[in-house]
């Protein structure tokens, strides 16, 4: 776009950014604090990387191209390419590497950040989230994993949900690798193509992922996505792995044990570390891929199981909040160290959606009472109450603006203001300010020194 | 660069980007929880902008270029450019242009967020910040940059400054102005290039800022600055406004009442307003400028007086922590309505970096006790005696690495544990652990239903 001068700037924000209100911003602080509470009394470190890291670091650097992924916001330095970052695990494996002999080993860190995404946005999807990620770095030992699991428990309850509101679902890429390995599914892309199809299970049902496996499917809006081409025989294969129930699909552990008795052992011993902590609401689901890029072991997904309402008003199953796993490969990239890794990433925004539609769900927003302006000249009289008002912790302010009364109450109604307090010249004399309760229209003359009381009284 | 693929990433930083620890992360949500309940007690809405904006909505279009403004990170989306911003000024203009039919007016709100430089980055020198921004939207009152800088004030108290450990300093912009036209410096851009060398004043001293003035200045990495080109009589006449202390400042405004008296009126009654919120720290100080770009009023600075060492160990006085005042025009750029307006701006990474450095500042880290592993058969004892403590909300953890208990009891020392937990076979079969005070070394064995008891009387 170039430029009109003579035009007005626009006033709209660029599609997949949006301004947030003070509601979902409380809620947000709420879940927070939880947070925050719950990754102290775990014994996480508290850590911030900054938005950008260069393009290389954190792996964005396309393959035989001298410029970044598109999928990433880039922008080229005096010499090198910068990228705000899309995740917190790969900012995290840089600074492992960078701060390598100073860290304790195993380091458990929690950091709290906005990530980005270059894509191409659309009703409901954003090119920027704040995230929460926890991380245990340095470690193999599955006691890590399944504390990510009854820690975002903890967190959620907290947050006011109940065992009956969410599902922790798990699975082992090792086990699926497994499968594939047996049906002979070897080339890496299509691997990648058959991972990314089982993905969308949840989403889509097996008659559109089954596609994705075969030829290749057209979706709604006429886009073909190429499939991954498999036989008849591996597609009727892996379903055998998808339609397991969770019964099912720990048996097949020992069944198939010639082919992945790391994964069934590794499954069975995160499992009893669950039953241990007393997590109730956890799902053995093969369906859980979580992305394709690092995981190497036990993955997870924590899902809501109560209903929304969409950006068009339909009611949905929520779906995910976040997930995570293990990837014990992705730190040892930049550094000839072995560093395995797990952990969990929750996308707050996508949280503090879910909570705020659930009706039980209250915040308290705060509204100043205000105290109206008869006369400039009276300014000393009225930050006198105001001071006191304040000293006594309430939320209170002097009319602003420069209108008259009815424009006072047209503002104190408009912000949502519990009461105002009228202090002209016949109350001055008397030395008691007049003050309105705007929720039942009452006035009452009260002294100066007892209208904190009452206004308490009033909230 | 084109990325060389057989090397390793870089394990490094870009310049001007850095990690931030816990201590630092805790005492700065120490002072954002302060900040946020000094905004709920003055009747501020919180309210929160995206990172990015189409740049010509901040105003980093350049004049007849068809690219942002270089000082900016920028990016071409599709069709438009889109910049990070580099303030919360312009995106609240933008965000009151977009919602002015709806939003109470005046519209009071306050916002925490990061904002991106895109300059030369050098020691200190960073290129993304956190800043707090409160502003009232839509009012000429003078009532309400008094309030903020009695806001700032409370603020800083509650953070554990004192009135001796700050100063707020304020100017008139029209009184500055006023002198320049007395002066007949009229053309727009030697209006510039004076008040940017007099904003210098404070760092730089008299005989540098002369130079700005005149001719021009080297500085010590030999870059030329070419200078206003002003006359001796000029020069003189500024210094003049410059070397004013408070108490002529003020006589000044009556002296030169038929230039400037709006710019008297609305320092007198500012100041008032200072008086009778009993704001006693604050100075009157023609030398503040707080930048060129918006500001049309009252403007004002928040220093800090207290010494800090710089990167280098040097010890100096650490200067400004932030400021603002008033600027009427920039919301109405971007339509047709009047909108004049106030606000503040902290940074809150300089202002954190101040207080670590105040000696009497204190944060408490907590570090988990960590329960030893001796044999992953006994998880199960493990786990059982975790969530006893967590139940008591006692920071704790299940040694998360692999090690023997040698590298466990390393592990403990490395993070700052207070306590250990050992729960080996005898202990197992005895009902009690060993508890280990890390600070002292005393060991005592403990049943297993006092541990929480006995590890809080440690704490």
């Amino acid at each position: 776009m170039v430029k009109d001068k003579k035009t007005k700037p626009s006033k709209e924000l660029p599609l997949g950014f949006v301004d947030r209100q003070e509601k979902e911003l409380l809620i947000r602080d709420f879940v927070i604090s939880n947070i925050k509470e719950v990754m102290i009394k775990y014994g996480f470190q508290y850590l911030e990387t900054p938005s950008f890291e260069y393009t290389d670091s954190i792996g964005k650097f396309l393959p035989d191209k001298d410029r970044p992924d598109q999928g990433v916001f880039s922008f080229k330095d005096e010499k090198n390419w910068l990228s705000l970052r899309y995740d917190l695990t790969a900012p995290l494996s840089r600074y492992v590497a960078k701060n390598y002999l100073e860290i304790p080993k195993p380091f458990k860190r929690y950091q709290l950040g906005t990530v980005w995404r270059n894509e191409k946005p659309g009703p409901g999807r954003f090119r920027e989230f704040l995230q929460f990620d926890a991380d245990f770095v340095g470690t193999k030992n599955l006691m890590a994993d399944a504390e990510l699991c009854v820690m975002i428990s903890e967190i959620l309850k907290k947050c006011g949900l109940t065992d009956k509101d969410f599902t922790i679902k798990f699975s082992s890429r090792k086990a699926v690798e497994g499968v594939l390995d047996f049906y002979k599914i070897n080339s890496k892309d299509k691997r990648s193509k058959v991972l990314r199809s089982l993905d969308k299970f949840d989403r889509l049902g097996w008659n559109e992922v089954k596609k994705l496996l075969g030829y290749g499917r057209k979706d709604t809006s006429g886009d073909f996505t190429a499939g991954a081409d498999l036989t008849e025989e591996q597609i009727n294969g892996l379903r055998g792995l998808l339609i397991y129930d969770a019964k099912e699909a720990y048996e097949y552990g020992t069944e198939g044990a010639e082919y992945n008795s790391d994964a069934y052992k590794e499954i069975q011993e995160f499992r009893d570390n669950l039953d241990f902590f007393g997590l109730k609401n956890y799902k053995f689901d093969p369906t859980v891929i979580r992305g394709l890029e690092y995981y190497t072991g036990i993955v997870f997904e924590i899902n809501l199981n109560f209903d929304v309402q969409n950006s068009k008003g339909k009611t949905i199953q929520f779906g995910s909040v976040g997930g995570g796993g293990r990837y014990d490969n992705l730190v040892s990239n930049f550094g000839n160290f072995d560093c395995p890794a797990t952990g969990i990433s929750i996308g707050l925004d996508r949280l503090v959606f879910a909570l705020m539609q659930k009706k039980d769900f209250k915040i308290k927003t705060v509204r100043p009472v205000v105290i109206c302006v008869f006369d400039k000249s009276k300014n000393k009289e009225y930050i006198g109450i105001l001071n006191k008002l304040r000293v006594s912790n309430i939320s209170s302010e002097i009319y602003p603006g420069e209108g008259k009364l009815k424009k006072q109450m047209e503002y104190a109604n408009k912000i949502g203001s519990p009461a105002v307090i009228l202090y002209g010249d016949n109350e001055i004399k008397l030395g008691k300010a007049t003050l309105k309760n705007l929720k039942t229209g009452n006035e009452s003359s009260v002294k100066i020194e007892d209208l904190a009381n009452e206004i308490k009284k009033l909230l």
